[in-house]
């Protein structure tokens, strides 16, 4: 029986089409591999991408060639541009500002040819460092309001580069979903005098068929109603509204628990494209109570998206208890 | 350089990339073609969709049978269904309702090879007829708050057939995107005391730089912060809420700018996927003075979307104004 759920935050009504369930071999796909040539992530091509922001690298290296096993350089073309002023202008009846703004490449390994699902746990870590490093360098321009995180994985899901790395995008608005997560979360806080996340959290607990996997820190889940096949969310258990007050100990449980749920997507799905996206407060602290940061994935299975972009009504093939099931399954070597 | 822009009406922020600006050509890709070996919109084969709704056919042929030029059937595979009682409930923190609703095709010809860009317009005439019919039938049940009405052209936009044809959804809910334009032309109608739609043709007019196309009774705009490359929307001139309203003479005139206006994407963008999406008020009569209704079209150019879903910001490379210029420069015949 089909059925319409609500997001407990934003208030979208998805359907769960329970009818046509889908299970994993049904997204089977022709893959469309990125081809590289020449790659500017490798070691040697250094000076290729803009010269690096920082990198973990040996101290007797220099910047800017290799030996670096993380590294964090401007995107060579920019959505957005630190040079500009940030200026607000009309247009006519219309509102627009400068594109000013801050777009970098965090590169997460030297090997071309790995993924955060195959690496070594100590190496996802890296990574989520280098993204709590550069999220604090950033926070501190008061220009700024909000910072992207995100990752494109597989040419389906926009990478351009087949060579392992994530952005941070740093804009001086506040993107419309986000904007609408905090204002449901108010809304929530204001009636219920708890954070929605924290009750989300309970709530899977309890009935646990829709926990992918949980650790002392984390816990990995398909939301209720979830708008694709496989969309999984990651929460901290501790309420925090914002990821760059991540704990060094609770950073390490976040490498291990993101590795595995890729891991299993990757064998469940066999490689799909994802995106993962950081959903985190505002740079400006709103949100202290009844925010929570989390990360939200999306294996790029379906084909549908025009409509649901057009509509913001989504048609869910996979029940996220059966896609929590396929998930669980995948054996964690 | 590029240029943050807010869309007047749900107030969402994107950047248009004017540095790395893209030109059609830039948009070549891959042709996936849907292959039907069997096509259940054929002649010959009405028995093998679910019985027919209504068609427009001689007057002397049979339901279900051959004659046809336009026919609306139940869809095969619904994604809701209209036996089930419409009925909320609770599950722990979360709210849900069963899968009620209607899910219909409209077959928009029986010619399989053709489409909409390059049908008569006469046709296309027809096709609207339907969706007005059927779209009034369905606004009678009072369970039904929003009527849906969305078009997917090749495989990258989720069309499963290649035969010509639209789908409409009919559910007891609103879409949360359409609830966001109606609050959004609501606050804009509280402070201005006009409909933001009639303002943004007004401006539009004005500028007439993103203008592709007018009639008499309709105009065809690239939004000025558009989310998408090409994205076009067509706009009726004479304030109305309702699509179900749209007059004979209107109707018309909405088939040759509709179709024009898909031609000179068909030519400009050598026939690429894409989706529509009819924007109209909820069934029971919410934004008499405020609301507008309007079809949005969007080419599926770019595969970026998964962080689009995450985050609600969006990076267009085409700015409006140089997408209007090529639709513009469409010779139609």
């Amino acid at each position: 029986m089909p059925e319409f759920r609500k997001d407990p935050v934003v208030k979208r009504w998805v359907i769960i089409a329970t009818e046509r369930a889908k299970r994993p071999h049904d997204f089977a796909r022709v893959k469309e591999e990125v081809k590289t040539t020449f790659c500017p992530f490798d070691y040697g091509n250094e000076h290729v991408t803009p010269p690096e922001i920082f990198a973990f690298r040996p101290p007797d290296t220099e910047p800017n060639t290799p030996g670096w096993w993380v590294r964090v350089v401007p995107n060579k073309f920019p959505a957005v541009n630190p040079e500009l002023e940030p200026e607000k202008y009309g247009h006519g009846m219309y509102d627009a500002m400068t594109g000013f703004g801050y777009h970098d490449v965090i590169v997460e390994t030297p090997d071309h040819n790995t993924n955060l699902a195959l690496m070594d746990v100590k190496q996802v870590e890296e990574v989520i460092w280098a993204y709590k490093m550069r999220f604090n360098q950033l926070v501190k321009d008061e220009n700024i309001k909000y910072i992207l995180i995100f990752k494109n994985h597989g040419k389906e899901a926009g990478a351009s580069l087949q060579h392992p790395h994530s952005q941070l995008i740093a804009i001086p608005i506040v993107p419309k979903r986000v904007q609408e997560e905090l204002n449901g979360a108010r809304e929530y806080y204001s009636y219920k005098e708890r954070c929605v996340f924290c009750d989300i959290i309970h709530q899977e607990k309890f009935e646990s068929k829709r926990i992918v996997e949980e650790n002392d820190k984390f816990i990995a889940i398909e939301p209720f109603a979830a708008r694709f096949p496989f969309e999984t969310w990651i929460l901290p258990k501790r309420h925090s509204h914002n990821f760059g007050d991540i704990e060094e100990d609770e950073l390490r449980f976040l490498a291990r628990i993101l590795k595995n749920v890729l891991y299993r997507i990757y064998v469940a799905l066999d490689n799909p494209p994802y995106n993962f996206v950081l959903h985190t407060a505002p740079t400006y602290g709103e949100g202290k109570v009844y925010y929570h940061w989390h990360l939200e994935i999306f294996p790029r299975l379906t084909k549908v998206a025009g409509f649901e972009w057009g509509s913001g009504f989504y048609i869910n093939p996979t029940p996220p208890e059966d896609a929590a099931k396929f998930l669980r399954e995948v054996k964690i070597e």
